[in-house]
């Protein structure tokens, strides 16, 4: 089943204290669907500006992701440029422009309104709310949401977040929407705000699943060096949600499987800056730190000891 | 089989931005026996002052925990006074007194010399190796070390380390040793220092372990809210000893499995003040907690899907 994913497609200027990348293809949009297309077809509804560049739009082109609705105005694309600091969990904004993304208001088109698996991807939640009124009836519903939005949008995220079967949420975005420093207390404040469950990133330390069955707790896949942190919550959630897609449902096996995934595949996007990585990753890399992964969290080390 | 474990018997003072405590039995000797009594026989090898009280040599003779080598001197206990920070993965030691612990060398009685299991809680990494000289063919040997240690005594403790089965440290000591901030970087380059494994352990976070079959996570028991963490690490440590003791081998299915059990049982301790909870715990409640974390962590979700 087709994935619907509404958000941001931007030129990206990363800073780090290994490197740096200039204009690169970036948008929580973009690492959203290229991760997502692995798993099932997607559609993305964004918008850019006059400079964009066709060797970017070729990289949907040809991965057959349906950009239709990535609409193009006069302008410029946004813009965003961050500096990580030595410990990479942390990063200061250095400059962002929103240029033609404002007063982005998207009209999906007829087949899109009746996809199954819409994710709303960090944008003002006043707008995620339109986009999702105009979908019939969606089978999974995700959004991702900032720390932007719940100090200056809380009545319209209040509004949204019932609507959701997935809310994805890092660290301190969960402690601030809550009021709750504890984790498991923030998801499960979170959780009685109306989402079905709840995803809380947590950077290099993994992912906390919050849902009415109860909690999975899954690590971060250890990696010896990690260049550009950028993405990796978009992608984690293009994996996860494609996924999904791909199972054509959503309980609490296939979204424990579908967080996994997403964890492996965000641990790709983050060896290289921008979408270097995962524009060149493969079906079979995927595959086998997948499998890497189940190894890694085994308790009962399988692999050597049981007959499956 | 029984365990031997040499350390320390404390009095400790503990606040937190919660409340406290004072004077509570402490030390890593006293979190590991107890917890490792649960899985295991153990021999307490430690020094008290005349100032140790009847009612807490009673917590150790009602668990059957041997403390013929609990040796007692005429002085003062070891005390600790440390205070946490509301981040609680950060304390600071406000007042620290050695007394009868100083001069500390034990001679291990004959049948201690013929232990199968020996834990070298945190003492110089001299004393840890004068202790392990007398032990005659251990079939596992693990120890503990820490910041101080690693400034101070790095021969002692790189002449100890290819003598160990399995090297538990948290993180920050990992990246001391190792040079390396990078956890992965430095949990390979500590294994290439010679102990057989590494466990790190990373508080809330979890434990990462290394070993030559390769890497385990696992991510720590979520808990609503953690009233000390003094003795975590013990504790842990004493859990997994005792779960190798019990099945009287260590290869990597019963390490991880061990992993797990220390895990869950440092998950009760910090629950509240000094050894409050863990002189209260059930078995019942430790395997309750341990089929909990498989659930939380079983990214299958096979309770409702397998066989098993």
């Amino acid at each position: 089943m087709s994935i619907v994913v509404v958000g941001s497609v931007a030129y990206d200027t990363v800073e780090t204290d290994h490197g740096g990348v200039a204009e690169a293809l970036g948008g929580a949009a973009s690492y959203f669907a290229i991760a997502a297309r692995f798993f099932a077809p997607v559609s993305v509804v964004a918008v850019v500006g006059s400079d964009f560049r066709p060797e970017h739009e070729q990289l949907f082109v040809e991965r057959n992701i349906d950009i239709r609705s990535l609409e193009r105005r006069d302008g410029e694309t946004f813009r965003w440029h961050g500096r990580y600091h030595e410990d990479m969990n942390k990063r200061d904004t250095v400059a962002l422009a929103l240029n033609v993304f404002q007063g982005f208001k998207p009209n999906l088109l007829p087949d899109q309104r009746t996809c199954d698996f819409l994710f709303l991807a960090n944008i003002a939640p006043e707008l995620q709310s339109w986009v999702l009124s105009q979908v019939k009836s969606p089978k999974v519903v995700a959004a991702d949401t900032m720390d932007h939005w719940i100090a200056n949008e809380r009545p319209a995220l209040d509004r949204l977040l019932p609507k959701l079967d997935v809310l994805t949420i890092n660290d301190e975005e969960a402690r601030l929407l809550s009021g709750e420093h504890n984790l498991v207390k923030a998801g499960r404040a979170i959780l009685a705000m109306g989402p079905k469950s709840v995803l809380v990133k947590r950077g290099e330390y993994g992912v906390l699943q919050f849902s009415r069955q109860g909690m999975f707790a899954v690590p971060a896949y250890p990696l010896e060096e990690v260049v550009d942190p950028t993405g990796a919550g978009d992608t984690f959630a293009g994996a996860m949600m494609g996924f999904l897609a791909r199972n054509g449902r959503l309980n609490e096996s296939v979204l424990r499987t579908g967080v996994v995934y997403g964890t492996v595949v965000a641990s790709f996007v983050v060896e290289r800056f921008s979408l270097e990585r995962i524009t060149q990753l493969t079906w079979e890399e995927i595959d086998q730190r997948y499998r890497a992964f189940i190894e890694l969290t085994d308790s009962h080390h399988s692999r050597w000891t049981s007959q499956s």
